[in-house]
């Protein structure tokens, strides 16, 4: 990795810039490439009638609290004109033509279609992703709902105020944010996860420990169905139930489906971009793709694990804005010149149901011992379940933190955290180490800060790193 | 460092270890000591009437979020007993004879004082750290507290109950947890700081970030007098005021004297064993002495910095918990043998004043151009004050994040982080990149974890170093 002096980059050529999305990536990629050179012409297309708005802020805008979805809105139009940088709503791409440098779009002009086609210097995919649709029969009923544009949050909201039930197909990060919405608002609500677990990215004993809370907390008005699936929804034209693949028959005043999300790369195939094998754009570090000229950042691209150094994919606001900013230098630079690069993430992840909060970066053991059949890794844990502040504080509260390392060079190569305590610090902090490719045996002397109010003199996180070591030296 | 396996030790031959210290370090390696090699005989002497308490809560059990202090006793004698572990209390140790491997203690028994000679194959000093006294004219009247042992935090609540005002003297970590304290029980309060600021452990400007946030929130219940100190107390038997250098006269009903501690190492160095420049103990990174057989762990003795290599003085419960887990492990080993080791520290330190917390570990500012007079680092930083959450969540609050790296090799060397917000979580990630002596570079491009609820997409520490790195780069 070079470093780069913006005293470089001012002194190349002019270019024309043109962005396309509007949510994460292409913003950021918007206005970091204008402020490194103003020189430029920055444009960001999108298809939406909104730009640069948070979409992770939508279950919190369903659940209350955050009162009006335009909160959620960071920049407008007319933010992005000041800075010199000109956006245009409602374009959606139709075409890549990377021969001619140029993509055609299909927009509406005074109420008629019209079709434009904006020529580039360098053209950087920002798409994003969508939600996945699973086959479900019927699945196209009214009240069946997906949470991807701000316009789905604003929809979903308006029904459950008026609903008293509703089924969530899908038991990952998004479903519990909305599932904490709905039971704020006084709903019943069915979780159908196909996976013997709801929140599969932890490992099953984890996935257990954030179930349990859930059900102990509002068993009354959640329900789990889990190793099931819907197959088919009730309802002529609105939803009114559906049917799993055991048998069972649900009824609910609605449905949200958060089964995950795909990233959209049909534009970039069909121009000859490479699809890397997760389904996401394949960039290198520097956010090329294998087009000249051509450039992806955000949900559409596939990033690399940096602990197994493999293709993964990842659709995650704070990964985008990192590649924006990356890409956003890099379009101005040469390509023998200096330049910014995204070497790869973890799969850091968190979120909350209520106090409950659960997070996770690196790898699983689950995810270890199935890259331990292709490589020479050796997975060991260790797994504490511990108060995060002294007992005798008020605010005290259990967390359970697992860490996973590689008995053979003791390095550290992931870490859970879980509990109504502060699992999300334990988890920032395993990120750093990860990064650094510490060992246990580092790892477990961290100079950690120490107060009553904010931890207890040994922290779980080095209690798991105590006990991992012995396991390590077994 | 090397790797160290249970196995080996339990082939040892069996051992006396006498510890002397009841506190944190004490208690720790006696509890270590006896886990990894139960056929040892362990002993545990305090000149206290208690031992294994909490002396961080106490301030928390003064402002009343503990209800009692009871609560801060870990364990009891007799739940050492169990461990097999003996603890004799009210045994004050007066010299260490080296020579013929034994120490000499003062005791009561049944009411009559006795002296006692006790031998010992290994002896662990864990004698900890006591008030720092300032040369204060009848510094020795009666209201005059300190804040050290737990019948200290007794007799200040009770006090405290009956009062309406208080002096404190200092302006440090220990200070402000006590002046929340006073506060929050409706006391009007008096700081008197001899620095420019309070807080001095930070650089200036986040210093006055924190006064200024104490001033706003409780400006009529609190007066910093700051560039002064306190050069007599008044009062013929009891306090009833002070006088300052810069002649101003202030009445209380009481005073507690928080001016820093300072290591107990008056017998260690009769004995021969060697002081260190800060005023500890020396010890290599097994915890030994200078004189074999003798150990010392805890606020005793002196650390490394682990950014300077040099000598520093950090008298912290979860350093003194470390190093006696370290030292519990040595004992048991042949100087030859395995060992872990404990390679320093970083100055890592948190607080919180209400709902503000302040948080710090490696190099200030200040201190990088202290260590720049005598080392070939060049110092250069950057603070950004930004929302920990997004600005539409409704616990977003802001944060100020100062970060200092070197700027010949890029390499981090501290970070600062005062705020509302959850500056201690941040400054747990610093710890572990300072750890493995991660760049600015490597460190802007950390995975950390994100949601709206935990923090921003950007996070502010990501925004520090993007800052940083762009001075850097300059």
């Amino acid at each position: 990795m070079q470093s780069l002096s913006s005293f470089i980059i001012l002194n190349t050529i002019m270019k024309r810039i043109v962005i396309i999305g509007g949510c994460a990536a292409g913003p950021k990629t918007a206005a970091k490439t204008k402020r490194v050179n103003p020189e430029n012409i920055v444009e960001l297309y999108t298809m939406e009638n909104m730009i640069s708005y948070s979409a992770c802020g939508m279950p919190y805008y369903i659940k209350g609290s955050v009162p009006s979805y335009q909160n959620l809105i960071i920049r407008t139009p007319e933010d992005f004109k000041k800075q010199g940088i000109d956006v245009f709503l409602n374009h959606k791409c139709t075409r890549i033509l990377p021969d001619e440098k140029s993509v055609i779009f299909n927009t509406m002009v005074n109420g008629v279609g019209e079709i434009k086609k904006v020529n580039y210097d360098e053209l950087v995919l920002c798409v994003g992703s969508r939600p996945y649709t699973p086959k479900v029969k019927n699945i196209n009923l009214e009240n069946i709902f997906h949470l991807k544009v701000l316009d789905d949050g604003i929809k979903i909201k308006e029904k459950m105020e008026k609903s008293k039930s509703a089924i969530i197909l899908g038991g990952g990060y998004i479903a519990i944010e909305i599932l904490e919405a709905f039971v704020k608002n006084g709903l019943n609500v069915t979780v159908v996860e196909r996976n013997h677990e709801i929140m599969s990215q932890f490992d099953p004993e984890i996935s257990t420990i954030i179930k349990d809370y859930i059900t102990k907390r509002d068993g009354k008005h959640v329900d789990f169905i889990l190793d099931d699936e819907i197959i088919e929804f009730i309802g002529t034209k609105e939803f009114t139930g559906a049917v799993t693949r055991n048998g069972k028959t649900l009824h609910a005043d609605f449905c949200v489906v958060a089964a995950g999300v795909v990233p959209n790369v049909e534009l970039a195939r069909e121009a000859g971009i490479e699809i890397g094998i997760t389904g996401g754009i394949k960039t290198d570090n520097r956010m090329r793709t294998n087009i000249e000229h051509i450039w992806a950042a955000g949900d559409c691209t596939e990033e690399t694990c940096l602990i197994t150094k493999r293709p993964m994919y990842a659709a995650l606001g704070t990964i985008a804005n990192k590649q924006g900013r990356v890409a956003g230098i890099n379009v101005n630079t040469d390509t023998n010149g200096v330049y910014e690069a995204f070497d790869g993430i973890l799969g850091s992840a968190v979120t909350s149901y209520f106090d409950f909060s659960m997070s996770t970066t690196g790898l699983t053991e689950t995810k270890a011992r199935i890259f331990a059949k292709n490589s020479s890794i050796e997975p060991i844990t260790a797994t504490v379940t511990k108060r995060d502040k002294p007992g005798y504080m008020p605010d005290s509260n259990s967390i359970t933190v697992k860490l996973v390392a590689d008995k053979r060079t003791g390095e550290l190569l992931g870490a859970q955290a879980v509990g109504v305590g502060d699992a999300d610090k334990r988890i920032y902090t395993v990120t750093s180490a990860l990064r650094a490719n510490l060992t246990v045996q580092e790892f477990l002397h961290l100079d950690l800060t120490y107060s009553p109010a904010f931890s207890s003199t040994i922290d779980p996180l080095l209690t798991a790193a105590y006990k991992l070591k012995d396991e390590i030296d077994k």
